[in-house]
């Protein structure tokens, strides 16, 4: 027994040890005014980690209403919540923008499948976002499948009534899986307008993740200048289902493959951005602007992708209400409508805050999932970007470490001048396309903690941005 | 169709932007030396994310053999797993190193229930490792809570017959969870032996973990000094349960808590540590150590904890070798037995290091779980530290960027000496108690490419330790 308590007091000394490493962060080599910085940064991190309404909320939007296609009636429902939770934070004013967005909807489960050796294989595919449909009896065809577009383009006619498959998988030693992600879409963007140039019957491509499994990835594709009567339909399909295709054309070439889907693009649809305030205490003419997008795709509930930056964007007004951090310039809270397959809501925002000549300093968009925290990639002048990086010492003991200069986001890049200081808050990227438009982005893979320090962290580059690119009077605009 | 057109390459040019971002390090700042080091590294990542065996080493030790309690059958497979596959890896040699351990067995699953308003509430609860079991009628009496183990030491004999209730929550404003379990793990580990000498009539205790859930976490625990005759039985109950019970507490402090569970300590059992190596191409006499333990707690499947530090340490061999890397010192890899409960493996490898003269220079443990990376815990003399934290530009673009000094792990710490450099593996801590020492430590919570990103970082401070603690020879012992 001895023994035993040995052992014990050797595990707890362990984790003492640890517990005496909590990052904390040296206040000999910090000024007067970055340990009050340091103060308000803790306080905004234990406040969202022990009072925190994000997960609430997120468990509220993806399981209550679920799906928010743009022009949906999960999308509608979507603009009412939003309205709702921005009103009880308390904000100073809430109201909604009225744009009109594109309405595709997939219709029908779509069916995929070919027979090989005598035996049938289904295959899990979704329609790409405004892909057009299959006749309804479906198409059947034998597949070529290429690596890339300029392979598909370099076989010309020979690709006429045949179904392309595309194929290029995510480079997997890219540390950051946005990257491997950006190397690939092309496929799923242009895939169809390439191959319905030269009258291929439809065209298939590999689902844009790292993992392989049995879930197809949607996403968003155009016919560019194409025209409509040469129009192709196009569909996703899993990782695993593209590997084991890819093998079997090996041993049949000339298989068959069949699929159906019965999508269509409506008329425009009429949807709103959801936009609320706090009013500046100072200069409320100056806009820092955080935001993610209210819409989703259609298969799963939309957690990772948007939910988690929506709940996070309100969550850094609910912090600073809640800590009286009282902003010197107006704090705007923008779910915008339709990043996924149109950015309209962005392009309305941006257009409308021209005409109402409205100074944004700043702006944060959260639009990679809701995984653990690692930094923020910041899009501005060289000054700015040497300030937001001088932070690095108040933002590391919360695994803050990545500064780099870097895109902020598809809703708030429209914003883009030489003196706005855009940022993109950078969760952990690992395991992002595990989930990403896929039915498989639900609820459960949030981890409450994990979302709730994306919240403080973004609030956390909001008080610094409020407080020192408005003091900053030489990078005004 | 045009704005479409706009819209998709809008999307692809900040993906692209992203991409253009990938961190690689500029070579301009690095020493021809640096520039080595820096593509052997880029080349273990690279293998590891494509070729890496983690993964499936993983899901065999998981699901094919399960839970590994130290004495139990899953342990004894778990030996002859692991000594095949270091064979299969092509090690130098491969032994194993007979040690006796603790053999504490459940028994059937624990009950816990009480009556609120007539309402009988069920409890998940299981059994602490070295509980004694309750009576075969269980327990039944009232319960005082306490939030430590003064105020229970302060209760003195008013704990008489009572079930004591220690329900001390983690400190979520602590950044990495360790340092909370660090705050808490004294109410499991002695709520029993401080409250059997006050005769209370037994323990329960609110599960370590962040998450408020279902799963009772189990654990060591310790009788210390008590006299047999003052043993009580002691349960972890689940979070969820604790503050539920806090609350009906508050309701009827009299309610009666019942419980009973069947567990024992059976006599010391055989068993082994495995044991493997590559010779060291200069000076083989010398050794550098990476390793984690092969036996987990019998709920769940020791997935996390610490299956994942088991084919890490094996993965960092598989990588040397698959690349041709040959270390310079001999690089042991060592899956150690009973660290859960009892730690006989690790103190049996530092004795039999001892008896043979075996200079260790370095030493490597994973047993944090399998999340993404965020870097080491250095525990060295000085001037080792420093070295190891200058080696932070060639890690930092995989995500590494906790060099701090710190503890290292519980198995390779009896290493411990002033000339020795131990590191532990720190991968993401947010989820980590989440999955900790429950039924819910499953193989499907391990993300490949994350695992696979730890064997890589893993592989990389080896390389590095043993490259320049050997050529340092200031610095050998
Ligand atoms: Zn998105
Ligand atoms: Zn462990």
């Amino acid at each position: 027994m001895k023994r035993l308590i040995f052992l014990s007091s050797l595990s707890i000394l362990l984790f003492s040890c640890a517990q005496k490493q909590e990052r904390t962060i040296n206040s000999d080599v910090l000024s007067s005014e970055e340990i009050i910085d340091s103060t308000n940064i803790k306080t905004l991190f234990n406040s969202a980690l022990t009072d925190g309404k994000s997960y609430e909320w997120l468990r509220d939007l993806t399981q209550n209403i679920g799906q928010r296609l743009s022009g949906s009636e999960g999308a509608a429902k979507s603009v009412i919540w939003g309205e709702k939770i921005m009103r009880e934070v308390g904000l100073d004013s809430v109201w909604l923008q009225p744009v009109m967005v594109p309405h595709w909807v997939r219709g029908e489960k779509e069916i995929a499948t070919y027979t090989l050796n005598g035996m049938q294989k289904n295959v899990p595919i979704c329609a790409l976002g405004f892909s057009i449909a299959t006749p309804e009896s479906g198409i059947l065809a034998e597949v070529i499948e290429v690596k890339s577009l300029e392979e598909a383009k370099a076989l010309g006619n020979k690709m006429e009534g045949k179904i392309v498959f595309f194929n290029r998988p995510f480079d997997d030693t890219l540390i950051n899986t946005s990257s491997a992600y950006g190397g690939c879409v092309d496929q799923r963007v242009n895939g169809a307008a390439v191959c319905g140039e030269f009258g291929a019957k439809g065209v298939i491509v590999r689902s844009m993740t790292n993992s392989i499994d049995d879930f197809p990835h949607t996403g968003t594709m155009s016919y560019g200048d194409l025209p409509i009567e040469k129009y192709i339909p196009t569909a996703a399909i899993s990782s695993k289902a593209a590997n084991i295709l890819s093998k079997d054309l090996k041993e049949n070439p000339s298989l068959q493959f069949y699929f159906k889907q019965s999508c269509e693009t409506l008329p425009d649809a009429p949807s709103f951005n959801v936009v609320g305030e706090i009013k500046g205490i100072e200069t409320p003419e100056n806009f820092v602007v955080v935001g993610g997008h209210l819409d989703s795709w259609d298969l799963g509930e939309g957690a990772h992708d948007d939910g988690t930056g929506i709940v996070q964007s309100l969550e850094v007004a609910y912090l600073f209400k809640k800590n009286n951090i009282k902003p010197k310039n107006t704090l705007r809270i923008v779910f915008f409508m339709n990043e996924e397959n149109g950015t309209r809501g962005a392009k309305e925002y941006a257009a409308l805050s021209k005409m109402n000549k409205e100074n944004h300093i700043a702006g944060l968009e959260s639009d990679f999932g809701g995984h653990t925290p690692r930094g923020f990639s910041i899009d501005g002048n060289t000054v700015n970007t040497q300030l937001l990086q001088s932070w690095k010492k108040l933002l590391s003991p919360y695994g803050l470490h990545d500064l780099d200069k870097g895109g902020s986001g598809a809703d708030i890049s429209p914003l883009k001048e030489e003196n706005v200081t855009l940022v993109g808050y950078k969760p952990d990227s690992q395991r992002y396309f595990d989930y990403h438009h896929t039915s498989n982005d639900t609820f459960d893979k949030v981890n409450k903690r994990e979302l709730e320090l994306g919240s403080a962290s973004m609030a956390s580059i909001i008080y610094l941005m409020d407080k020192y690119l408005y003091s900053n009077t030489a990078l005004k605009p």
